[in-house]
C-alpha cells in the first residue's frame, strides 16, 4: 500500500493512536488526575472527539483559532493554554467562544489580566506559572498577585498552570516533573492565601507525564502522546512501538551509503534539538540518521554493514517533533493493518491567531 | 495599521518586492543571463507572473505539485529541479503537465532517466550535478555518462545544473560559485564530449548569484531574492532594506529584558543554521535576539540599554528562512507605504508531491 501513496504524505496507523489514546485515559485515570489533552499536535476534530470518548474532560489548545476550529466539531470545554493579548479583534473573538463553549484562558500579568477583564467580563482564568522553561509564566510565589489583579478586574480564578518545558532534553524528564509539582504547589498556596480558587493545578507534557502525580496535580495537558515521535523516542517517553504518524516517502537519489529522500523540511519540519541524533529517524531503519534536511530532500545515511534501500522504494520517516508535521499537512491518511481506511482533515492546521 | 492585523500574519512590502524584482532581473540580463527564478519561496501566481513580466524565461519549482499550481495559473515555462522518481501516480501527472506546458525535469542517474523515459518519452531533461553541497547530483565528469542514458532511453538532453547550496555559511559565499562554475564547465564539457545538447548551465541560489557570471553558466534560478530573510541578511546576502517580508507578532509577555511573541514555528519555521544568531531578526531592533523558540512563542532577549517593548507591542519578525515561513501561511498581506493593499494566496503551499 505504501508504493502507491503519492509521496511524501503523512500516515497514522490507527491501531497504535487507538493504543495511545487509551494508554493515557487510564494512566490519568489511575492516578486521580483529569486528562485534558493538548490539541496542538493532532489539530484534528476525530481524534478530539475519541480523547473525549475515552474520558478526557476538555482540550486544551493554543490559540483563539484552534479553539474556534474545535469548538465547530462540537467539542465544549476548551482550555487556551496561552497568556492571550486581547487585541479588540481577539477580544470579539473570545466573546463569541465563551458565548457557545465552557471557555479557560491563561494570564501571566495582572496587566493581561486587566485587559482580559474588559475584553470578557467573568472570564475564567488559569495563572500561568515558570516551572522552569522560562518562556511565559510568572515566579510561584507571584501567582497570588496576579490571580487578586484577575479577581479584582473582574475574572473568575480558577487555579495555576505550568508547561515543564525543559523536560525535552535527555535526563530531564524527572527533574522537570519535581520543578513542575513543586512550582504548583507554591503556586497553588500563593493563591489560596489570597483566598482565591486554586483548584485546578494543570501540568504535563509528554516527556514528565509518567513522573506526574495527584497532589499538586489535578489536570494533565500532555499533546504528543498520541502519536509518539523521533525526539520523544530518543528521549525515552515513548518507543517505536507507540510511533503512530510517518510520513511516507520515497527513495530519489542514491550515493554509496547515502539516499536522498522526497520529505524535506516543508513536509517534516526542520525541528532539531541541539541532542537529537538526525532530522528525524526511519522506522525499521534503527541505525539510519537523517544527516541534513532541505525542503525537499533528506539526506539519510545508512551503516556500512546495511543494505541501502533502491531507488523508488518508499520508507516511513519519524519526523523529529510531530506538531510541525501536522501543521504542515492537510490531511492525515489513516492506516489500518497496512490498509488506508480513512482520511482526516488537519482541520486546525495554520490556526495560529 | 500593524496594530490591526490579525497576529502573527506573514505581511509583504510590495514596494521592497518590487525593487527586489527588478534589481535581480536587471542584474541578470546585465550579465547575459537567463533568469529562471525558484518559485519555491514565494508559492504565489501574483509575483510569479511579475517575474516573467520583468524578463524571467521561465520559472523553476522543486515538485510536481509546485508546477501543477503555476501552471493552473498561467506559467507556461517550468523546469523541476529536482530527481523526481516517477511512480505510475507521479507518472501520469508529468505527462499530463508536458502536455500543457514547456517542461524541464532533472535526473541524476542512469535509473532515474530510464524510469522517465519510460514515462513521458521525449520529456526535456537537464543533469543534475554535484558542486560541493552532497544533496543530489552526480559528479560532473559523470554527467555525459548520465546524459547518454537519458538520450539512448528517450529522452531529450538540453544541458546540466547544479545547486551550490554550500554557499548556506558565512564566507562561503564566493567560493561555493567558483565550484559552482567549475562543476558547470565540467559537467557541460563531459556531456559536449559525448555529443548531446550542453546548452543549458544552469546554476544560482540567492547568496551566489552575486559571484556567478556567463561562461559557463547560462541561467540563474535564485529564489529567496524577492522576500530576503534573516539567514540572507547574517550571510551579507542582501541588507535590511531588501527584507520585504515580515511576521507581524504580538507582545503577550514580558519579563525584565525579554518578552514573548506570539509568532513561533509553527508561522516562522524552526530553521536554525548553526551560525545563525537566533531563530529570526526583528525589523527595526537589530541588537534583538530571537533566544528561543516555541510553537507560539519567541523568546526575544533585548539589550540592557534598549526600551523593552510593552504588552501589546506589534513588532516585525523576519524569519530566518523564509522558503519555510510562506509554507506555512495560507496568504501574504500585501503591504505599501503602511496600508494593506492586497491579499495573495500561498497558491502552492504544502504542495509536496
Amino acid at each position: 500500500m505504501l508504493a502507491d501513496l503519492p509521496t511524501p504524505c503523512v500516515t497514522v496507523d490507527a491501531g497504535v493512536l487507538e493504543r495511545n489514546l487509551r494508554a493515557m485515559a487510564a494512566g490519568a485515570t489511575g492516578r486521580g488526575l483529569a486528562l485534558r489533552p493538548h490539541a496542538k499536535t493532532h489539530k484534528c476534530v476525530e481524534i478530539a472527539r475519541r480523547q473525549v470518548e475515552l474520558g478526557a474532560g476538555g482540550l486544551t489548545v493554543a490559540t483563539i483559532s484552534e479553539a474556534e476550529v474545535f469548538a465547530d466539531g462540537g467539542l465544549d470545554d476548551l482550555f487556551i493554554a496561552y497568556p492571550i493579548w486581547p487585541s479588540p479583534q481577539r477580544a470579539a473573538r473570545l466573546r463569541a467562544l465563551a458565548g457557545r463553549v465552557a471557555l479557560r484562558v491563561g494570564i501571566d500579568s495582572a496587566a493581561s489580566a486587566e485587559a482580559l477583564a474588559r475584553a470578557v467580563p467573568g472570564l475564567e482564568v488559569l495563572v500561568e506559572v515558570d516551572s522552569g522553561h522560562h518562556r511565559s509564566g510568572v515566579g510561584p510565589r507571584s501567582a497570588g498577585e496576579v490571580a487578586v489583579a484577575a479577581d479584582q478586574a473582574g475574572l473568575r480564578v480558577r487555579g495555576v498552570f505550568t508547561f515543564p518545558g525543559h523536560a525535552y532534553g535527555p535526563g530531564r524528564q524527572r527533574p522537570a516533573a519535581e520543578d513542575e509539582a513543586t512550582a504548583l504547589a507554591l503556586a497553588a498556596e500563593s493563591v489560596s492565601a489570597k483566598g482565591l480558587d486554586a483548584g485546578v493545578r494543570s501540568g504535563g507534557s509528554t516527556p514528565t507525564v509518567t513522573f506526574s502525580g495527584a497532589d499538586p496535580l489535578t489536570e494533565l495537558r500532555p499533546g504528543v502522546y498520541v502519536f509518539g515521535d523521533a525526539q520523544q523516542v530518543e528521549l525515552g517517553s515513548c518507543g517505536w512501538g507507540e510511533v503512530a504518524l510517518t510520513v511516507a516517502s520515497t527513495v530519489v537519489s542514491r550515493s554509496g551509503p547515502r539516499v536522498i529522500l522526497d520529505a524535506g523540511s516543508k513536509v517534516l519540519g526542520a525541528d532539531r534539538q541541539a541532542w537529537a541524533t538526525g532530522f528525524g529517524r526511519l522506522l525499521g531503519h534503527p541505525d539510519a540518521r537523517i544527516t541534513a534536511l532541505s525542503e525537499h530532500h533528506a539526506t539519510v545515511t545508512f551503516p556500512d554493514d546495511v543494505p541501502v534501500p533502491r531507488l523508488g522504494d518508499v520508507l516511513r520517516v519519524v519526523p523529529n517533533h510531530v506538531c510541525a508535521t501536522v501543521n504542515l499537512a492537510d490531511e492525515l491518511i489513516v492506516v489500518s493493518d497496512g490498509e488506508q481506511v480513512d482520511r482526516w482533515a488537519v482541520a486546525a492546521r495554520g490556526a495560529n491567531t
